[in-house]
């Protein structure tokens, strides 16, 4: 682009700039191809994300990864914030875009957002060579959590099939798995500690997503960086939890459920000028 | 539902009803089924779009159709206004959910909304045998377009590609396709009025849409009218476009764009009280 | 506008018309009006939406009515739709704005949207001189309760306080009140029927801002029709309930509230293919 | 609530806590006040947002600055974010709630966000006695401009008139003004550097509100802290902005504006995989 625009080629100054798609023609192209050609080569929406979000052509064993991740993270039941939220606008009677919109404004720091924490976290610890050890040595004077790390009810000797499912899927198809075998190396010395503390879904995608930019071989370092900082995982995410949202409202539409209103005895009405607590 | 609360069987009256997953256990189940289950069977999003949206599995040729449409229609360049409202608000300096956001809520009734129009009239034509150039003349005399027909610069010399994609793929991969034949039947009798009242790429979609339902023998007819009226279609449209939202917000992030001002010289300020036209 | 473009004096085709404000000089303008000298003689926020959304310049008794209502409607408790999915979604740790816009987006047709619906009808009733008892009567032939009209705890002998203080600032500062006579007159009619079928606040706001465009004289019936039409009640109750959706976000920052997910023995798990109703 | 719950008093736990306004009884309640109670008393919407953000009666002097902010803030022209994409969502055809929401979700650090900043940092200078000429240098050897400091068109020549007429009501209202004192000493020494670092809208509302928290003697130092990093500031402008977002998507809809699509022309296409830059 500064070349081309060095070169004087780059003549009226325009007040957007996009990389990703071209509407101009009588068909749209994605990362520069006609979506007719995409079509006939992409596999599945993996090959789309690869060329809207990457602007490249990532190989099919990344690709279907980017997959597997858009379906395990699809839908988390009704009664996670995201979820209720949607649900609770379709039953106000909005309409599908509302309703999801309301939903997906939940998701951050706290709900759906511990992934991209676990890349940059993987990421360092990786790059910098630091031993497994000092790892989580360095968290907890830190008095951090590992993200990605730890579960409720899983554990070594009960493991979690999803991460079974991905590691499996990785050995067989990455050309490395660098990223995953540091946190590998992690999970040892936290299991060492407790059992519950294994290398967990999120912690996994993570050090998996990192693979694909290194394994690939086509990404640069800043651009490695500039993914985990910028928030591309949150955006698998995002994409990912639409399929529930939409399924959520759809849901509601069907059965036909009335104006939901959240019961008043569960909550518990304070004024503190007038000293005022509520006795239930 | 109803059959088990006759018999009892439901007994604490719950807030909530949900037909599509369950969280409850150690891993969420989709429509009934682990979801490490679906993962190891499932070959795509469409799998998970049909456990989630239509509560049941169906058939391979049906889930890679869902996949055709959601890879069709993830973006369609900057100058749209949901791709334009997500980099507004990008360039704003605001998290990829409040841009993805900003961007969807403009989805509606003129931008991506014409398919579940075309679905509810070729539903309508087909099922009321209403012969295709009746269908066309019953349009007209109405004083509406046919949702679903015409295209700018595609025509009947210049074909679609995306059409003749969708078309190749149902003929060899669906159990039958009526609705596509209807359609083609308007097709006829629209193209010899004038080159250009081709079957579109939302028409071709909304067609194929009704042929999924009725060549999976999986919907009984209230439920494909259900499925038409509540807007299914228009819950794919906003999933694959919600693809290129996400892209075009990090593309925003990755190429650092100031915030955006529009033009004034681009507006007409008027106002009527003081008689005010600003002359430009 | 037309006439000055007749006149040739719009000669750049602009892409945007506005008529409410102009930014172009060192300070923005309200309907023509630099804004310092609107601050200087405008009262309050009544005066501010008169200039921004009707553009033009209020009587003071109607802009203090507008006020009035933003006033009343400025929150109903944290149980109802809007405030729920602003508290979730603050509590997810989401910023103010998608806490806001979360909650915002369940405002429609079941919460907060009986008040156009409304005025609509007393619109209709009292300009086509259709006698309360006869619109009472068509409403029922019809099967629709009539917005409006009606409440859950108040009747006729324990009456509503905010209805008689609206009702009450009408009497003495409207120049005339008949579309709130004509609700009276209805209001005899159904509380005849039963002494709950008062004149709810909604009704009595709808009917008093047709008696504040009509008292005015400064809105043709075409207008009139216009604004009851396109939804500026609707945008009345919305600003006014920003106030509360702020204020439920803000308040659960400060309680520093956790994560909220909604308790999964109050979802009904239902799952048709597979036969499967969960028994709690 | 501590004291509450250890004399026993709060039995069940409850999933909610709020505490600016109940909606149990046959009217809402405000603060702990009947709504109807609080309409008597009340002069406008300041007092509103008195009662449910800082759940106390703030004085009329103090009320009234809240709802000049309120009027100030109202609209910036149909040009920036927030105006721009409520403009784009209506002309897509979307409803009110949609359009507002759209808009609003573009609010944030670079548009509508500095005065939570400048609020700060004049605490953080007055209160820790930092000589103005001291915090004049320490922005500059870090590198930062002070927020609330500095117009581009306005200077000690020609002033802003708005800001003249905050300080005025200041003056002639408020108990005491020391964080606007404070502010003005900054203002002495930067425009002696150059004519045009004034003490702009931004940083007078900022000062003012500080002001209001000191000379209302209600609130404890800590709370002082918590409103001004919470994000009450961006409240204010969140609700008051919403009035003009509110009036942009009206006067769309008025208009009957189309379908916005940007132009082509004023985008760079770009694709660095296959080198590919367009020429316009
Ligand atoms: C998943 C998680 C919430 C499970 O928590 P839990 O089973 O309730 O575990 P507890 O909170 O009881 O912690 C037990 C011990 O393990 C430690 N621990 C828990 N998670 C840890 C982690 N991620 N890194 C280091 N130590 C951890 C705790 O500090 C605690 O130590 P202590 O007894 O010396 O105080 C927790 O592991 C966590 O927060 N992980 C990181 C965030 C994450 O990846 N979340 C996504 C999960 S889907
Ligand atoms: C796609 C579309 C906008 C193309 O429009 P266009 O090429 O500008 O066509 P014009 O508006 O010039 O119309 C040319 C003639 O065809 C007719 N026509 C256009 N679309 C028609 C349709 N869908 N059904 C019937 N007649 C149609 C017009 O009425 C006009 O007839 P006239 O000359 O007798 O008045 C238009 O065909 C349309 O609105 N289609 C339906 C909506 C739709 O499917 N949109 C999705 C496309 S991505
Ligand atoms: C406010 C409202 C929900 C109160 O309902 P409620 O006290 O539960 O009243 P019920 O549903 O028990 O109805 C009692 C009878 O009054 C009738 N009725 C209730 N509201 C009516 C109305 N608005 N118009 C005409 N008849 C009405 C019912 O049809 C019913 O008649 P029936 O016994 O012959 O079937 C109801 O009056 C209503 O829907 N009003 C219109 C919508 C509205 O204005 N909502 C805003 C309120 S904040
Ligand atoms: C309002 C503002 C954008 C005006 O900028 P401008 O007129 O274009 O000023 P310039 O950018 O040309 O700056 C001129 C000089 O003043 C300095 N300056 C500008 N604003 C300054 C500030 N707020 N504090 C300290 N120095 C400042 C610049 O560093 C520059 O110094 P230099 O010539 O030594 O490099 C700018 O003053 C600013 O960013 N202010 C702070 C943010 C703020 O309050 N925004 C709300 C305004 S509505």
């Amino acid at each position: 682009l500064v070349a081309a625009q060095a070169a004087g080629r780059v003549r009226v100054p325009t007040n957007f700039v996009t990389t990703i798609s071209d509407d101009r023609g009588d068909e749209p192209r994605f990362a520069g191809k006609p979506i007719s050609d995409v079509m006939e080569k992409a596999g599945g929406i993996g090959d789309i994300v690869s060329l809207l979000w990457f602007k490249r052509t990532l190989p099919t064993w990344a690709t279907k990864f980017l997959e597997m991740v858009l379906m395990l993270c699809a839908d988390h039941g009704p009664c996670v914030s995201g979820a209720h939220n949607a649900i609770v606008a379709a039953r106000a009677g909005k309409d599908l875009v509302s309703c999801v919109a309301s939903g997906m404004l939940t998701i951050g720091p706290r709900f759906g957002g511990a992934v991209d924490g676990a890349a940059r976290n993987f990421l360092r610890g990786k790059d910098e060579n630091i031993p497994p050890f000092d790892f989580v040595e360095q968290a907890k004077k830190a008095g951090i959590r590992l993200p990605g790390i730890g579960h409720r009810i899983k554990s070594v000797d009960n493991p979690d099939k999803r991460v079974e499912l991905l590691i499996d899927y990785a050995r067989k198809n990455f050309p490395s798995t660098d990223y995953l075998n540091y946190a590998l190396e992690v999970e040892k010395i936290t299991t060492a500690k407790s059992g519950n503390l294994i290398l967990n879904v999120d912690g996994t995608i993570a050090a998996l997503f990192l693979d694909v930019m290194k394994a690939s071989k086509m990404f640069s370092p800043a651009e490695v960086k500039q993914v985990t900082s910028i928030g591309y995982l949150n955006g698998l995410f995002l994409l990912s939890r639409t399929i529930g949202l939409v399924g959520h409202a759809l849901d509601q539409y069907r059965l036909n459920q009335p104006l939901y209103r959240h019961q008043q005895t569960d909550v518990l009405f304070v004024n503190e000028e007038i000293g005022y607590v509520d006795e239930q």
